[in-house]
């Protein structure tokens, strides 16, 4: 089983991808994980680790893709 | 079944995407197509209806995702 990670802060552009993405995603293949980065900020680093610059953010399978835009991590952390 | 539109444009940016995302998308839930705006020119104008304004991009079920950034729209059509 692959791992999907989405990271999100709870804007409205995160929250659409969410829905839709999370949806789509084949639960044969990944295990999805949801992350609200505004409110588990002790996993800020963990995503920058991954190559996450902005949220929302899928990591599939440890690769880090950029859905839209709708914060950047360093605005999380202010 | 929704429909699952993977727009891109043959740059290393779109083809990393396109395996990742194409292979994670619950083939139960969506039917996948894959666009290259590079050959299929004359559906640059559809995914621009789409709302897609740069490439790769992932239209699920009518609302248009835009996935890191690989080339925007603008510069196709030139």
């Amino acid at each position: 089983m692959k791992r999907a990670t989405f990271y999100h802060a709870g804007c409205p552009v995160c929250v659409s991808a969410e829905q839709q993405f999370v949806d789509a995603i084949d639960p044969g293949k990944y295990e999805v994980e949801i992350v609200h980065l505004g409110t588990a900020r002790n996993r800020i680093e963990e995503a920058e680790g991954l190559g996450v610059q902005s949220v929302p953010a899928m990591v599939l399978d440890g690769q880090p893709f950029h859905i839209n835009f709708g914060a950047s991590i360093s605005d999380l952390k202010s």
